[in-house]
């Protein structure tokens, strides 16, 4: 029995996989945000290409080869079968995860960034602009910047700017400035300071200010790394490999577990897999998206149309959401602290292909001790709640005795999280409770669009 | 062209290689620290079976089946070839990096911790007591003493412990104890700190703590995360995979460059090699190993008997020194800060298979910058030293033309080490020039040894 499912270089997939062309109904359209009709990306952020991918319904889209190049920088990845870990739990299920922490960046955001950098150079452009969270994308910009030799520019969300330093630092070694957000470097981030100078920002927040400066200058496009349709298109590389090395071990997943922020990293490994069950091939495979107690945007957020970011400046989408101007508690996973959620993924949540669960920091952090114990691998914090969910399902499958196979997204290490793991191991880590009244009050502020 | 050359599971070596069959002259013999006598590994403090492999003379080493199955949580890892760099530096030189940052303790040194903890386990022991200076050595072992159950105690050099608090806080994910040396727990560190209560502490000093700990307790043994010979022996499966690698490039190394603390990592990777300079077959291969100017053991010290630690408890070996009572300046590579270096590496540069140079830091953590924004790899500090003569070394192949095929023994990431590179980044980093004067202050304290 190989511990680990490898590729070569050679069976690397060499087209991205577009759900768009499987799906049993057409995605919604996005809205612009001043007129609330159906638009294209915002043209003056995103570079064309990617325009051109966020509506394609081709089933495939070429991975051009100067890419396929710097995939092979890291790519394939492995897949590993957590021996130690089913052993540890005595269950009779077989537990496959991909690991993206292998990448330069420690996490799958790199599979998109190096495609965005990889674009706006061809297009002309000089400068991306981004947000990030717990600091993942803007290390992944800053790589994809620094291998086209492009300036890039991070707003990171405040908590974990302060939280993560060597993220920081991380960013800057690859040439990318820095700045935490709310900053007074956009007038968003002036605005939102000036009403609450002790803010410690969001996803939302940090995505306005990109836009912002990216918006403003000639010479630069804005970058996402997760939510829009291109962002999980790119990803879609992980989950092809997945398919195959699975193959090669004769093995079809019964259920794909992986958490949700912005959705791209599980989008990434499931949507190859999701066809066959709107195909009715495999009706049986359970897809279970994992986000946080305290920002429980598909267990407990209505579907609805929300703009993508705070200020209202990103376009509007049909998505489940907690508000736009919901800020959520300073969890450790920040790469999971976002209002809304990718519409492919909601799509097919409403559609019954996906089911959502959420869990409580404090026994995710236990999970990820006990994964990191048996495989040696310190997941991040946002992969370890599906950690959670995974070893809670490995351990049904004692009780009942069925031999499931279980495939983990693990889209990343945890190697600048340790701060979330020593508060973890001292007993300070606290658990939030979903802010009920919080998300409420967000709900208020929803767009009124066009029927 | 692969970008990466890969084995599988199956090709994995299944023995170490043991330098000691093919040496053109043996080893000289190690000495007791008391009598002064030749003698065998401190029978308190080691494994018998470390011991045996401490004096084998046998050419192959079976590498036991349970701990192949460990290896294969991370092991084979890939080959690279530094297409990226070898274009930024406009050179005709062939870069190859044998990658050990993929194991999930960051660095080649979970190669051995793994087995010593096999063998301690095996023989009824139940806790390991140990040292580290930047922490990938006690990470390593804290990692290998989750796997087999066994408590862990790492003494942490006190610079690195407060340089380097993630790494810290990795161990005790694992479940280990850490403490800074000089320490209150030991005999000897409570000596040194009533004399200096300053020390920024150095791996000599944590060695002897270390060793009392594990001598005064009839439930642990000692484990050494290098310099001596079985250590070496673990590593080998490092350098026989790139050797096996680089015949599927149909390549032979023209040059293998590797940094040098106690010597296991660039061990591990020449070992295998060496032996076809030995026998004549490769008479022009260079081996060149590398060292910081503030701690430059091979190429300033002299070839003389010495104790491996501070406190003269450990055994006499012959060896390059600056001498047992020296403490290195605080360089960023803490795993560079040692008074000494492995015998069979000293052996084989007294012999002439192998040269040693030194580098400064700067120009060092310059190098590793330039090969990050290439390869997108952040190097360890220690393995940065090897990338700085790398570079210079394929700077001599442009002005020459020749097109050498370089072999770099990339031993870790420098996921731990944002700190330092921020000080470089920021222009905070400072050189140490070599302090002579306290080496020679520290050589007047050269054990006497019977002829």
């Amino acid at each position: 029995m190989d511990t680990k499912i490898i590729l070569t270089e050679k069976e690397m997939p060499t087209q991205w996989y577009n759900i768009q062309a499987d799906l049993p109904e057409p995605l919604p359209p996005i809205r612009h945000p001043g007129t609330k009709e159906p638009t294209r990306l915002p043209p003056p952020l995103f570079a064309r290409a990617l325009d051109e991918q966020e509506f394609s319904t081709e089933r495939h889209i070429d991975i051009p080869e100067e890419l396929q190049e710097i995939y092979k920088l890291w790519r394939p990845t492995p897949l590993h079968r957590a021996l130690r870990l089913e052993k540890a739990l005595d269950t009779p299920a077989h537990i496959y995860y991909k690991y993206e922490g292998v990448s330069p960046a420690g996490s799958h955001k790199l599979n998109t960034s190096v495609a965005q950098a990889y674009y706006a150079k061809k297009e002309g452009c000089k400068r991306l602009a981004t947000e990030t969270g717990a600091g993942q994308w803007g290390s992944a910009l800053a790589m994809g910047c620094a291998f086209f030799g492009l300036e890039c520019k991070v707003y990171m969300v405040k908590v974990s700017y302060h939280q993560k330093p060597y993220r920081r630092i991380l960013m800057e070694t690859f040439g990318a400035t820095v700045v935490p957000s709310p900053s007074e470097d956009t007038g968003i981030g002036r605005k939102i300071l000036s009403e609450d100078p002790n803010s410690t920002g969001s996803l939302g927040i940090a995505i306005s200010e990109a836009c912002e400066d990216a918006g403003s200058r000639e010479d630069s496009l804005y970058s996402l790394g997760s939510v829009v349709n291109h962002v999980l298109l790119h990803q879609t590389i992980v989950g092809q490999e997945a398919m195959k090395q699975l193959e090669k071990a004769d093995v079809y997943p019964d259920m794909i577990v992986g958490c949700i922020g912005g959705g791209s990293n599980f989008a990434g490994v499931f949507l190859p897999f999701v066809k066959d069950k709107i195909s009715g091939k495999k009706p049986n495979m359970q897809i279970i998206a994992v986000e946080p107690q305290a920002c429980p945007t598909v267990t407990k957020g209505p579907y609805t149309w929300d703009f993508g970011d705070v200020a209202g400046m990103a376009p509007i989408v049909l998505m489940y959401t907690l508000g736009h101007s919901f800020v959520p508690p300073p969890v450790h996973a920040g790469g999971l602290r976002y209002h809304g959620m990718a519409p492919i993924i909601c799509h097919l949540v409403k559609l019954g292909f996906v089911e959502a669960r959420a869990v409580y920091q404090i026994p995710t952090f236990e999970a990820a001790v006990q994964f990191a114990r048996a495989e040696g691998i310190i997941p991040a914090p946002e992969p370890a709640h599906a950690i959670r969910v995974v070893i809670d399902e490995a351990l049904k499958c004692k009780q009942s005795g069925e031999k499931k196979n279980i495939l983990l997204a693990l889209s990343g290490h945890g190697h600048f999280d340790l701060g979330a793991y020593e508060q973890y191991l001292s007993g300070k880590l606290e658990d939030f409770e979903y802010p009920k009244e919080k998300v409420e009050e967000a709900l208020k502020e929803l767009p009124e669009v066009p029927a």
